[in-house]
């Protein structure tokens, strides 16, 4: 059966490289389930990638479904996002959080879309210092060798919304270090981060904004959950059996996280245009650099635990597995990094580690 | 505390090559806990390793005892092996195995050993044909750039009775991928192998001997436990916490191996010189290649399972913890290979997958 499986090399031939670096695994190998790439065209050279969140604990103020509406109108308008979601979840602090991830296939798209939209010029207003909520922003514009993805289904998420088309089956995967391996610029280079986070607290007039002066390889993953389309069996397993311990591990990474090089995680369910909960979930999280990022997933007790969950949860199910999982990691430049805070409570996003 | 920490490279200065290959760590990586390495001479150009087996079952027939006493009687003569120790095990046939593991600290002075101790001329005799019992000898002579140890103290076991000295704490250590960063070879060669294990029946006058004729870049793991000096509550921790996993795992690479290129796998108890069994024990397992061994250590539910549960031990017990884990590993070329088994069982050892 296995002579029948064809596998395509990760990394798109427009992205080869003359390796100085090698793959962690010889040509010999191949991998032990099936999973996909988003394929993006050539001519797509960066990507943008948008966390706009508002902040806010007990009951509802006002201005958060305005908020709300003005950022969805402006990634609708001109230079819409290619695609966007939104999330929320309650953060460490007992805040919610509400948290729309939008994107651009190019720099220059996004950068069309913040000269164009109402966006910035509500983003930058003096006035969101005193709605009495909390806002982020932490975009990434990472360029299309310093991303991957991987998908167990040829459905789109996140960034994939944005690809030509999924792959087939990929050979660079089910191993440790295979995402490291996925990311082109790791033909040629180390990945590793340098530089630190600084708090850039700008002038008395924006008192409550908060800028993080990024470091260098700032490595952010979405890794998302989708049991939309799995049967009640399959879905009480998730629920029963994936679940618990993904969830342990992402409250591991929240709390703990900082000890091992994660800044920040966050651990969110998707939400429909009503503002309504549905079967997906991804967390988002900062690390200092890829090599933290691949000492927890492939050392750690809580990731081994979802990872031996996730490993049990497709070998019962086996090719009836509707269980989604899907992650894109971005190894992000410090110039391409745009991250702001205004009147968010100290353990938000990279503001936790900042200010430790 | 961490900045006080000074590590060593786990490769020795005079198995130091002109890097084509990058470890799989950064310069920036420091290991969870400490770890030791042997340290040879750099006289050391290459280690022999005999295993040496005797295999019945059911009442013990005469002839064991006769030959057990003629191995250790050769090896503590003329040549004596560097250190020799043994160990017995009951494996899935049902057979008691009586296996002696003798190093010598060069080829030649294995050689010499074989020219000059009765060993070869006993082993060679037609009458261990007609013994009643079956006999095996797994011999491998690595260079000192194709093998390596890891030790959690700095208490030699195996090979490593031959080495100068313990290392200090090694910086290769703590991540999957070390031991391939351990041997210094992989800092210009992938280790891939190559050929594939065919029997070789010799001629019909020597009827039940088989000698395997060997592939390229066999790996061989002597991977080791020691619970001599726990105290009591240490000692319950080890047999109900961490044994129980252990022993899955050593059952699952022994009858199940075969399917991700585990050849063979004896997981056995140690017995002083009255063939007492003590508290140590080790696997000795052979596979394909390294990146076979890597896979299942790194992605087996089995696997993660042992390894889990000796981090819980390890940080149970933190510094007092006096469970000693080692072990050897070595990428042995085809021409250093000597396998032959007399009269054993077709699930012994090599015959198992050669004869599938």
């Amino acid at each position: 059966m296995d002579e029948k499986r064809v596998f395509e090399p990760a990394i798109p031939e427009h992205l080869k490289m003359e390796r100085t670096r090698q793959k962690r695994v010889s040509d010999r190998y191949t991998p032990p389930h099936q999973s996909y790439v988003a394929r993006f065209k050539p001519s797509v050279r960066e990507v943008a990638m948008a966390f706009i969140g508002v902040q806010y604990r007990g009951e509802k103020p006002a201005a958060v479904d305005g908020a709300l509406v003005r950022i969805m109108e402006s990634l609708m308008g001109m230079g819409a996002a290619g695609h966007w979601d939104r999330a929320e979840y309650v953060d460490e602090a007992g805040y919610v959080n509400l948290v729309t991830a939008a994107y651009w296939q190019s720099r220059e798209a996004f950068e069309s879309w913040l000269e164009s939209s109402p966006y910035r010029q509500w983003w930058d207003d003096e006035a969101r210092c005193h709605d009495g909520i909390g806002y982020f922003q932490e975009i990434f514009v990472p360029r299309a060798e310093e991303f991957e993805t991987i998908f167990s289904h040829r459905h789109p998420e996140g960034v994939s919304h944005l690809a030509e088309c999924m792959s087939e089956e990929v050979l660079e995967h089910g191993y440790w270090g295979s995402s490291r391996d996925r990311i082109a610029l790791s033909q040629v280079d180390d990945l590793e981060p340098s530089g630190s986070l600084l708090p850039d607290f700008g002038s008395a007039t924006m008192a409550g904004r908060v800028k993080i002066v990024p470091q260098q390889n700032l490595c952010v993953i979405r890794s998302g959950q989708d049991w939309t389309e799995t049967g009640p069996t399959e879905r009480d397993l998730y629920l029963d059996d994936v679940l618990p311990p993904l969830s342990e591990g992402m409250d591991f990474l929240r709390d703990e996280g900082s000890k091992i090089g994660c800044y920040s995680n966050r651990f969110m369910t998707l939400v429909n245009q009503n503002g309504k909960k549905i079967d997906k979930s991804y967390s988002l999280s900062m690390w200092r650099g890829l090599a933290e990022l691949e000492r927890w997933a492939e050392s750690h007790p809580t990731h081994l635990a979802i990872f031996v969950a996730a490993i049990r949860h497709y070998s019962r199910l086996r090719d009836g597995a509707m269980l989604r999982v899907y992650h894109e990691v971005s190894i992000v430049r410090s110039q391409d990094q745009h991250i702001e805070y205004i009147n968010c409570h100290p353990k938000t996003g990279l503001l936790k580690d900042t200010y430790q």
